[in-house]
């Protein structure tokens, strides 16, 4: 249909990246790639702190449970939700300050994401590799201290970049039948669909890995939702300013 | 650097559509292209509903306040956080469901997102345009009566998607020094970079209606977070199992 949805669906996580950096220019047009996804309310809520230093990467690689391509890629940034910038200029007109409305979180939440996906489809369309990184969210207190995040600003994810050293397989997506349903939520077969793609899941691990972590979809989606996952979350975005009202 | 990077750069949103419709065979290509974005914990947390029939479309853009696009337009989907499906699995595999803690409201929220930016790319490749519609949370509670969305998916954002039947400029971003941070959050030159921005945005503004409406970005997004927007989202999000736990 187009080469760009060949190049979408071509997506998978790079993990193992080369030395070859990323030339300045390549990376200015990666963050005006992504800066120009739509933003809800004009809002601009993402700010992306750009990491270099070794000893900070090498921090942020163990805070994010100990993944090494933080700290080796060639670049790695951190996706922050910002309602500091905007909220700024609520004095200065004489307004008072009420952004902490969980509508607020979501606006500020889903700019950050549309702006990642456009410069991570920018950066995949000039053959770099990436990888976000979610782990940032296991000590987000620790995070935002090293990068000095204020008030009102929070760190959703982090993202690896760098040319890949490795060609993983696509990993395989629910079937679409199960994504995309017609008028209304309707989970008529499902059920069914789901068990044909576990087989494929199991498959996929199973050649992955050499026989030994053959686990279903369903299995590991339960376990993640049978989890108390990151509990910390709520508490220290309240203490960001988040309230959730 | 990339005719990807080149397309990306230029988005903006279309508010009015010809009369065209969409392949169905491209529509698969789109959902397929969106689908193979990046999902945490591999959760695949969308779930997306494709709403057809006029009355429903109508009703919608209603809900929507009253954005007469989402009637028009040749497809409109509402893209859903969905706990639900992984959640249905919790029982089966003998574990207790957890899965309504805030960071589980994030990675579904994040999903979608990244979903539907990838969609949108894939849209705007073949030369479709697109609009967000974050209206759809004006009315949460009756937009998830109509598609019947059950406990564990909450609908996060609209999109209208069509042949464009109209040119729109391309609305001026923030300056990358402002979203973009070394090492650190530092917002030294940030407030003499963004006074030059709003004049470029009151400028743009002047330039598009003829003179009346040249309010500052800064103006614009002071207001939005001097509002208690959407107040009715917490309340509406905890009926539907999103605890922020």
């Amino acid at each position: 249909m187009s080469s760009v949805i060949d190049l979408l669906k071509s997506h998978r996580s790079i993990r193992k990246f080369t030395d070859q950096a990323i030339e300045p220019e390549l990376m200015e047009e990666l963050f005006k790639a992504g800066q120009a996804a739509a933003t809800s309310s004009f809002l601009q809520g993402s700010t992306v702190i750009r990491v270099s230093k070794p000893e900070t990467r090498e921090e942020l690689a163990r805070l994010a449970g100990n993944q090494p391509y933080v700290a080796k890629a060639a670049e790695f940034m951190i996706f922050c939700a910002d309602l500091k910038r905007a909220g700024n200029y609520c004095e200065a007109y004489g307004k008072p300050f009420e952004g902490d409305f969980t509508e607020h979180f979501i606006i500020a939440t889903v700019d950050v994401a549309l702006m990642a996906q456009s410069l991570v489809t920018a950066a995949e369309s000039v053959g770099l590799g990436i990888c976000y990184i979610g782990g940032i969210r296991n000590n987000p207190g620790p995070v935002s201290e090293l990068l000095q995040l204020p008030k009102g600003v929070y760190p959703v994810f982090g993202l690896c970049l760098g040319y890949p050293d490795q060609d993983p397989e696509i990993k395989p997506r629910l079937p679409l039948s199960v994504i995309v349903k017609r008028e209304c939520y309707d989970e008529e077969g499902d059920k069914q669909a789901i068990e044909e793609y576990d087989d494929r899941i199991r498959e996929y691990y199973r050649t992955r890995t050499g026989g030994g972590h053959g686990i279903s979809w369903s299995e590991q989606v339960a376990t993640l939702l049978s989890e108390k996952s990151r509990p910390h979350m709520k508490g220290f975005l309240e203490d960001k300013g988040f309230k959730f009202r």
